[in-house]
């Protein structure tokens, strides 16, 4: 898929989270022929449900629409380097190929807390890319954790209504 | 919680997965007071859905439960060393502490695939303890494994009816 395409999907995806009061992340599934299978948007905090990333959402709906657990052949896009239970779910359904805009060093485990080399040696066949130009997802990253301050100072201070 | 009454569920629970043609893999969490608050027994085949491991049914059930993805002061049970995606999911959500009775090669990531120092790494506050006895647990996983070639030769002879 064209990367600047991919891009505009993903941050629109990202966005999808962000105005649901969600740390902006967006994912989604191309199989073989770069169409789209499979959508998400983080929605941790509406669901309380920790398993509910953007990558995990979009691997679901894949596999949903392909009725099958083995993504072969697919890319998964994702605004976000992958934590270690999206990595983990990433190889358990055989995607060929993960493509990341930002780098994550707090959770990310493709590149920060797991580096390149020790995905490889657990999973030989995943490739990982990082996009270049993370400057708009940077950016929603920072306006989104900003706002989050501003709200719990405001909280705090007992101006919060 | 006692380590016999631990795996006397746990043990209940991967035979549930069995009964349903899944490798017999089941999971739970419980409190501080040792009390259950989610179950999982493998679902990945009836639900064609790879993320539906034992450990991530048990996690979710526990944060609908607490009406929280944090499982602070919580221990996950399973009787398979748990794969990188269940580590990423119980390190996201906070659990203080994973107990497994048998050891995975292929795909175990608190000992196997990932060395218990690797773990320490990315999750300083886990703690991580295997239990002795995983004769029976070993048994089902061998049985089933058998079962399912026996299926397969039959199929691939003709005689699946």
């Amino acid at each position: 898929m064209d990367n600047n395409l991919a891009k505009k999907e993903l941050i629109k995806l990202a966005k999808r989270a962000y105005r649901n009061g969600e740390v902006p992340v967006g994912a989604f599934v191309v199989n073989e022929n770069d169409q789209i299978i499979g959508r998400g948007a983080n929605k941790t905090h509406q669901t309380k449900d920790g398993l509910m990333h953007a990558e995990l959402i979009a691997i679901r709906q894949a596999e949903k629409r392909l009725g099958d657990w083995r993504l072969k052949g697919c890319t998964l896009y994702v605004t976000l380097e992958p934590c270690l239970m999206c990595l983990g779910a990433i190889g358990n359904s055989r995607i060929d190929r993960v493509v990341y805009v930002l780098k994550d060093p707090l959770f990310g485990s493709v590149a920060s807390k797991l580096s390149t080399a020790q995905v490889k040696k657990m999973y030989p066949k995943l490739k990982v890319e990082k996009l270049r130009g993370e400057e708009e997802v940077a950016e929603l990253m920072t306006s989104f954790f900003k706002d989050l301050r501003t709200r719990e100072k405001k909280f705090r201070m007992g101006a919060n209504n």
